[in-house]
């Protein structure tokens, strides 16, 4: 197994980008390699017209008292993990074709954070012997 | 580590069945063994009487403006990618037996992509020193 | 890579929970040492004052018949699989300090099962060349 992190972002939500960001910024600050696939939501989260918007919560928490503590959280500073974990160290953030094509999204810029474009292929190979997560 | 990939499969949304079957596939597709493990709304998607029915979307989208682009989205072709990460590959798929379980569908007959059904345990000791992810 | 597990657990519903715990309870009667981490609403689960309530079931299925088989399952016996996998073997649960801050919840008692609290770098660290997934 080498250093490296390999994480399938899926999730658009504040709270799970935040975690991921969080993880990516915690193994950049080791001086781990640290691949990102933006999928899904993640990927509509990363538009340029959109980053600064509310990304809301996930429902991962139970219905009785969904407001509490979910509404106390507020605002979670998600994108400022990712844009730390880029300049603690080697992170590569891509957006996947796949689904860049789903989303009807392969015109729509994307946040100066992204890297670039990839397949799902491409990231797998460039996984290999990685801990590998996916959010 | 080895080259498997192994998937503890346990959302049943289209959008998160067609993020796990992409990666089935992408890894099928590299000559690499792949291991999926299915529970809970995974194994309920994949009941032989509604597999072809919609599945829905999670709900890891910013609420705000929920129904788009979710709603953009549309039909997504998950089944597709299994079948085709089964063509190319060692593609094993597991329905959990703890899971059948809980959800009481040990009668209920799945998929034939569903090879068989075993207990985490066992999926546990197949998947010792592959990659591992949670979807 | 070495034969631990680790979990990233960030969802706070009973059916997430139950995955978690049961995979933690497999590879601990495996011989395997296991780290957990819980995050935001596991944090939030994992409360000594709401740790019996009832917490729900994420939106992972389909939603066209959300309360079907979801309704069916009833409450899920998650707690019981951490207190087995403790029994069983070598099993540490963290509560993220980052999440604690974000929560509001520095001060709240926690689960006799939670052991500590801790950073996600100290976590990456016990996690290095062990599986690692998030939940």
């Amino acid at each position: 197994m080498n250093d490296a992190l390999s994480i399938v972002l899926f999730s658009g939500t504040q709270d799970k980008l935040h975690a991921a960001g969080t993880i990516a910024a915690g193994a950049a600050a080791m001086g781990r390699p640290v691949n990102i696939l933006l999928q899904y939501w993640a990927l509509d989260a990363f538009r340029a017209d959109r980053i600064d918007e509310d990304h809301g919560l996930s429902y991962d928490a139970a219905r009785p008292r969904f407001n509490e503590p979910v509404g106390r959280v507020g605002h979670i500073p998600w994108l400022e993990t990712f844009r730390q974990a880029k300049e603690l160290g080697e992170v590569s953030i891509l957006a996947c074709s796949g689904s860049l094509s789903v989303l009807g999204l392969e015109q729509t810029p994307m946040d100066p954070l992204v890297d670039d474009s990839g397949g799902i292929a491409s990231f797998l190979i460039a996984a290999e012997g990685s801990q590998l997560i996916f959010i």
